[in-house]
């Protein structure tokens, strides 16, 4: 199947984390990962959002942004600009995030989300250097493969540039004898 | 740096979840996941181990291969092979398993964690399809970041056979509402 | 040290489910846990609401009552009662929750908040069968402590009804062979 | 239902952790927590025995022990004495761990697990301060609930000895603004 174009981003003027609004031709040349979510979703905050700062953290060094997509559709008067700022604050998003734009003719379905006929939230999207829609996830997304896809993307970008898989950033490393992350051989031993 | 090939598997004839002993030689062509481990080391049963398993599965369709190593450095009389059988039947691991040879002149580090010169357990090492070493980590290893390299090695191989990125085999999806896992579109609002 | 009577709640006159406002007065006779959160509050979202709603599972049939009060002391434009009734039904916390009323004068702590002395979000606050405030408890709590302390309260009681001791609700049971819960013998052995 | 003895612990001389052999004599006027496991128990290792360690911390200063006991009845020759006394060292548990005695005449049961017809591992047993059993229980334990159990019997015994109800022991709290545990009044706010 030929991929598509990713269909544009129908934001309203409100972009937080970002002095600019951002956009698909903005951001060409760039894998980006697009994490729309509710502020009022459990699932997105115990689980969307902190893969989403993830992989901002993990391929902070690679041609990737993280982008942050607010698709409000039920509880409209609880999830105003206002509360979102606050959200982003307390829960440490760095990452930046757009405001979706209300639906059309009483849609309850913001625009984006309605473009891009997102079931609910979590909603992760990848889109390639080219600005191809590549992946377009509802749910919880397992971290391996989530991993595989972004790096298919980055070395599809042919950019040279470093990508995840040089950069051990998120290694956890067992302190001397053994403790919740492993058993370290003690010194004289390692020496052989 | 020019990869250099991975040292030899110096096993003794003790291989369980297989029938036949798994050489670097046997398994060329294929990416290989390394998990070197004890079975009463904590960080290995905790987090090593199961991540070993989900690499099994979410890469199952990818020629790739996880393979276990018992390299006791410690309490060797605690974990002889009766023990380790029983062990990876009550923690349902599935995949080959090696029992790494006791060291030579009285070393307590086994001769294939010598030869790679490992710190501890768990260690992952990553070997490529052409049998060079590619990578080797001691700790508890990110998924994001596993996930990527391993991708990077599989698409290196150009096997043309279907890789990770194309199975969407650990998604959990919401129910209807919220639930943990997120928020579905209701059914009627979907239609737009 | 000489129990004193828990301050007055000062909520106004928003409760949410609950058709009637609460009080202490109202109460009395009841052990008490008060919840003092913020909706956007990352650890009373992840920790301190999910225990207060197993407490009222778990002693579901014992003279005790789980209060919520929403406590807001910076962001309050983000966190109205629309909001809040959004995130109650979003992460189905079914307990009563009155909202703090604002504080005099300028003071961004609420009343209530203040006239416990809360040194912040969450708070649990333990109040006997007299109404008495027998302990206060900033930050996440220990299961196991906050279990024994709950006893000795009901217990003082002297009700005569059902305590949690005699309720095992919340029991996992292995399946046949090992699980994640256990190991259950063989039914054949199981005769002896 | 009036509470029965709790039958004797037919251990072999084998016990870790102690000087001594440890019986419900020698133990009387205290509460007992008797942990039964396995080591090769995945659910033991993940949670029952955690949870054991738990309960020693958090009731300290209480007249309560917390003991062990291995009582294997599968892979019999993977966990001998040698294998528990590596298990025991790598989890770092401190309580005293007792060995169940091999069932009797061909019985893979073992016999302080058949003379209390426990169902499997872990079985978590209660014991009041006079001896008798009051609770037993089979798979994971609520903590909450637990915590009210031991309480009751502490209670019971007045021994006028500190319980862990006067004890927070083991309170994680907020550093200043919000973290994972909570949000702390802002210095100067906290004045009034």
């Amino acid at each position: 199947m030929t991929p598509r174009p990713a269909p544009a981003w129908r934001t309203t003027t409100d972009w937080l984390n970002t002095p600019e609004t951002l956009t698909l031709e903005r951001l060409r040349g760039k894998v980006i990962l697009l994490h729309a979510f509710q502020m009022l979703c459990p699932g997105c905050v115990a689980r969307g959002i902190p893969q989403a700062q993830r992989v901002a953290e993990v391929f902070a060094g690679a041609p990737l942004v993280v982008v942050g997509l607010h698709t409000v559709f039920e509880h409209h008067e609880a999830m105003k600009l206002e509360s979102l700022r606050a959200f982003l604050h307390e829960y440490r998003v760095r990452f930046p995030v757009g405001v979706d734009a209300p639906g059309e003719g009483g849609d309850p379905i913001p625009r984006t989300m309605r473009a891009y006929a997102m079931q609910g939230t979590p909603t992760t999207v990848l889109i390639d250097a080219q600005g191809r829609l590549r992946r377009q996830l509802f749910g919880v997304h397992d971290d391996l493969q989530l991993g595989a896809e972004l790096q298919t993307l980055l070395l599809e970008a042919h950019t040279g540039q470093a990508s995840a898989a040089q950069r051990p950033t998120t290694q956890v490393l067992p302190a001397a004898g053994c403790d919740d992350s492993g058993c370290a051989v003690p010194s004289d031993a390692a020496q052989g």
